[in-house]
């Protein structure tokens, strides 16, 4: 704690210690220079918390954390809508942008599917999902979700979803493979299996 | 960023990164979770920051980051204030206080001197403490600035004035030697040489 004893400095750095990947030394640290060298960046970043927090939803059409009716993303007239990538989160959709290797539309699911939580398809977004890919005559849907247990249970959840409710639209994953500067050594098994099927 | 788009969220996470300790993707994966799990958190953080830098001040008696006029410590009727204990920061203040090994009161002065950036002792608060030493009839300042250069420096500067000021001021330092838990194999020699000179 800054100061061991102001209450109001107390129960800031308590604050900031709930963070995810700060503990209560970082937070009180974090306190200390925000309350003597960064007042300035203090108050832009309680507006700026603020009126994120009060204005967040999700996009009306792709279902990305948005302040806006529609994101940035699917505002855009030269995006292809008759694909659809399912992303996990809005920080997977970043990151697909930023390899600048794709130029259809999204679909950001609520998290994964996890029967052990009681999490179904209907929790996470599908519904919305299929409802666009109906009105809006979708071709195909790849699931850009993780090659992670629960990442592959939703892959194949909401392939027979769509299965069932659009059987014509095509549906495919992401290719599995090689990182690209990761050596053959240290890649695992399964990987490197899939590496080989998947040669071309 | 979480949405590689949203203004407001894309300021956020650029407010958030610019926090010492933070870098871009640890920014993101905070907003993202302010933004989805813990919007309340995100809330109360917002107003607390809000809050408590538009009151921050320092104690009129010992100079600490405090909210109100007086510190708690410093409010405290059963602190010896016939000694100062003089520190370089809050922290530290709070760190000494953590350890009850102190019953006296407490100078927190703004930082170190560094003649090289131009601080000298009038920068970080000398002026306040010494009027303090002579109005209070203070007996004893004990010298709790660290064992570096700037902090050391810092306490050279400050017996000086003291001596000149109130030569009848006792001044004293923190003792040097081995710290708890320590081997003697991994101490630093100017430790070690300390710690052999002091020994009792």
């Amino acid at each position: 704690m800054v100061s061991g004893t102001d209450p109001r400095i107390a129960n800031l750095t308590e604050l900031f210690s709930e963070l995810p990947g700060l503990g209560p030394r970082s937070a009180s640290r974090l306190v200390a220079d925000l309350l003597t060298e960064h007042k300035d960046l203090a108050l832009s970043l309680a507006r700026s918390l603020e009126d994120t927090v009060s204005r967040i939803g999700r996009c009306r059409s792709c279902n990305t954390l948005c302040t806006q009716d529609i994101c940035p993303i699917c505002a855009k007239p030269d995006r292809d809508r008759s694909i659809i990538c399912v992303v996990e989160s809005s920080s997977d959709m970043a990151a697909i942008e930023e390899s600048v290797s794709y130029t259809g539309s999204y679909f950001v699911l609520v998290g994964r599917v996890n029967p052990l939580k009681g999490v179904g398809p209907e929790d996470i977004g599908v519904d919305k999902l299929v409802a666009r890919v109906i009105s809006e005559k979708v071709c195909e849907v790849v699931l850009a979700t993780s090659y992670t247990a629960e990442g592959e249970m939703t892959a194949h959840m909401i392939a027979s979803v769509l299965k069932r409710k659009a059987p014509s639209v095509r549906v495919t994953r992401l290719s599995k493979g090689l990182s690209a500067g990761v050596e053959v050594e240290y890649t695992d098994p399964a990987t490197l299996t899939a590496a080989v099927l998947g040669r071309r």
